[in-house]
């Protein structure tokens, strides 16, 4: 069960122009199960994306980055679920070059145009047989108004579709910004999510999509953590369609490229949201504040040690307030010169821990009510200086230990 | 339960000349629980320690690295259960400050001559009158043969006493060596464990007491984890009474100085691993051996990411050889260069990966019939130089959930 995270509405998500989607039942490693979706993209497009830092990154993430770079004009995205391609070595890149090959061919468009993306189980061939047997029902499912489809064929242990949009004016003219993205397990990711992807109609240069792509996992993606591991296969991608009607946005810090921009990143930071709610087997949301801090990365640090702490994770799974926890955590973050004396612990509205101590006025039952909650604000204050970085994450059930150790079976 | 960890016979922990123990229940936190502990030195012993580099360290670990640092020669070592006294403030150092002014009082010597320890829970006044009203009993519970009650006295969650003996021979004397220790949860030691204790009657001086403290710590318990939580009150102290009838050892690189570190580096690495091997909700016992690095510094960062990934434990938990998310902890765990072509990977004999990819003679049932055992050998080879590291760890059980989920309940 997610933590707070109602289903989407297929009919509230916006269509993009320019953008079609289509999902088939590929029977990747399930029958019965949509695992194989495209996203058409007509000419005209920008594309940009953000990958995963980790060395093991999979095939399809080596090929997205060659594709990107080498600058042709991205004109579909290739996703499977089933399968991660990861750690498949050679057989694995010229596996995935199959797939983007036989897409390539039935859109008369080139390979190096074709994005392809892949997730589920690490180290086992991909069956790309599979994949390019599914390419034809997935193209003819293809209609802009799929987007809810999508979501749905992209997730993996996910226990609902993950989507987003909004709708904004530039210069007087509609705009919109639709995403989605998949999550669960294997969550901390670095650059980007598992899998994220954004697209809307607005007119974006690429210089300025690149751009956006960054600041958009930074804000959004890059802040959020299930279990610490940063997944092999972590992949955002924005699209923009250049279908809107306002003159290319070709400054992000202008006054339309902020609006975008902070359109965007709601949508972005509703989907990493989203894949912490319906974490593996969360039942808590809880938003890690780190104030005071010297720099953001310090702040960062603090959080994400708070974060991972599985003793902490499974103390707000119980709704314990054993909130010395915590202080363990902060503790050992990796701040060196921290001084215990100047920390300040707050939840939600309680006042914990003051100068490294416990608060003569703190009672138990106030942390205990707030244990109790669905959505926890753990804000740490650290009174070394003015910087502020928040990290977003689900507490540690027997559920995450149940789904993990059944996940291949 | 614990992976094949034997449960210590009484009879064969050699007494170490110089040092009596006495336990008591001083009801701390609970009643008719062994819950503290001296141990009284005569005159004359050299006595080092280490401690966590937590930065929320406990208030008696800033207690004990000031009586240490002092120079004042160490006539007893006071230990509680059922309370950390851990982000207690001013408070904090104030009650332990007493606890060892009552003990000294008693002992006729100062303050400063005596260490304190304390484990538990964190951010909970230190009940400090309880602690001096059972100091009488446990002093006159004082023995030399006491070593089994003090290691049950030190325990918390743990689910059995940890002790260990050696004897060896030094220029034809006998010397022996003892130790005791605790974990269960909040293990990752850096610098030491949760506590340990080791004593010997060789004939040391104090300045390479301070040396094998630390290469102790180093070879040992620095090189486990249970949960990557690194505690508040994590200690290590080794003491040598000096009752032997050798001449003092003052070079640790000398004949006799090595005989000695090998003797206490088996114990110290036993009572570490029996840490491991009673983790909190541990099945398994696995060792991670990272071979083929360009330092230890880099192979211990794989051997870490490796042993805290909770999909990787929760797969060793279920004997699932889902082997991808070993791969995928290698690649994030920070090597920045990692070439993912030069990697292997061996699951005790098994060649499960080569040149980063799937070895084509693994077949999944040699997997599993390791993943099976009890004990696991994970071998990762990085291709990159001729360094090597260890580190031992544990799988991630419902159990670990469980306990920690009711620890304060």
């Amino acid at each position: 069960m997610a933590v707070n995270l109602a289903l989407p509405i297929p009919e509230q998500l916006f269509s993009i122009v320019g953008v079609t989607i289509g999902v088939t039942e590929a029977g990747i490693r399930k029958q019965d199960r949509k695992d194989l979706t495209v996203m058409l993209i007509e000419p005209g497009a920008s594309v940009s994306g953000v990958f995963t830092t980790n060395r093991f990154c999979a095939a399809p993430v080596q090929i997205c980055r060659e594709h990107l770079d080498g600058g042709a004009e991205i004109r579909a995205i290739l996703i499977n679920t089933g399968n991660a391609n990861a750690g498949t070595g050679v057989d694995g890149l010229a596996r995935a070059n199959a797939t983007c090959e036989a897409l390539a061919r039935k859109l008369n468009v080139d390979a190096a145009q074709v994005l392809p993306f892949s997730t589920g189980v690490i180290m086992e061939p991909l069956p790309s047989d599979r994949i390019e047997a599914g390419l034809a029902a997935a193209i003819a499912d293809a209609q802009p108004g799929h987007w809810f489809r999508a979501a749905e064929g992209i997730m993996t242990t996910d226990t609902q579709p993950k989507a987003f949009s909004v709708r904004l004016e530039i210069a007087g003219q509609p705009v919109h910004v639709t995403g989605i993205s998949k999550g669960a397990g294997m969550i901390r990711p670095n650059m980007a999510t598992m899998l994220g992807f954004i697209a809307t109609d607005a007119c974006v240069s690429q210089s300025v999509m690149k751009e956006l792509a960054l600041e958009l996992a930074e804000g959004s993606f890059n802040r959020v953590t299930v279990d610490g591991d940063t997944s092999t296969n972590d992949s955002l991608i924005v699209i923009a369609s250049n279908k809107a009607n306002h003159s290319t946005i070709d400054v992000l810090e202008s006054g339309a490229g902020l609006l975008l921009k902070q359109a965007m990143l709601a949508v972005a930071r509703q989907l990493a949201q989203a894949i912490v709610r319906d974490g593996e087997g969360a039942t808590k949301f809880i938003t890690v504040q780190v104030e005071g801090g010297r720099d953001a990365a310090e702040c960062r640090k603090v959080a994400y040690a708070v974060a991972h702490s599985p003793l902490v994770k499974t103390a707000f799974f119980a709704s314990d307030p054993n909130l010395g926890r915590i202080l363990a955590a902060v503790g050992y973050a990796g701040i060196d010169d921290l001084n215990q004396e100047t920390i300040e612990l707050f939840l939600d509205d309680v006042h914990v821990v003051t100068r490294g101590g416990r608060n003569s006025q703190y009672r138990e039952e106030d942390g205990q009510r707030v244990m109790k909650k669905a959505e926890i604000l753990v804000r740490i204050g650290l009174g070394r200086g003015a910087c502020t970085d928040t990290v977003w994450t689900c507490d540690f059930s027997h559920d995450y230990v149940t789904i993990n150790a059944d996940y291949r079976s």
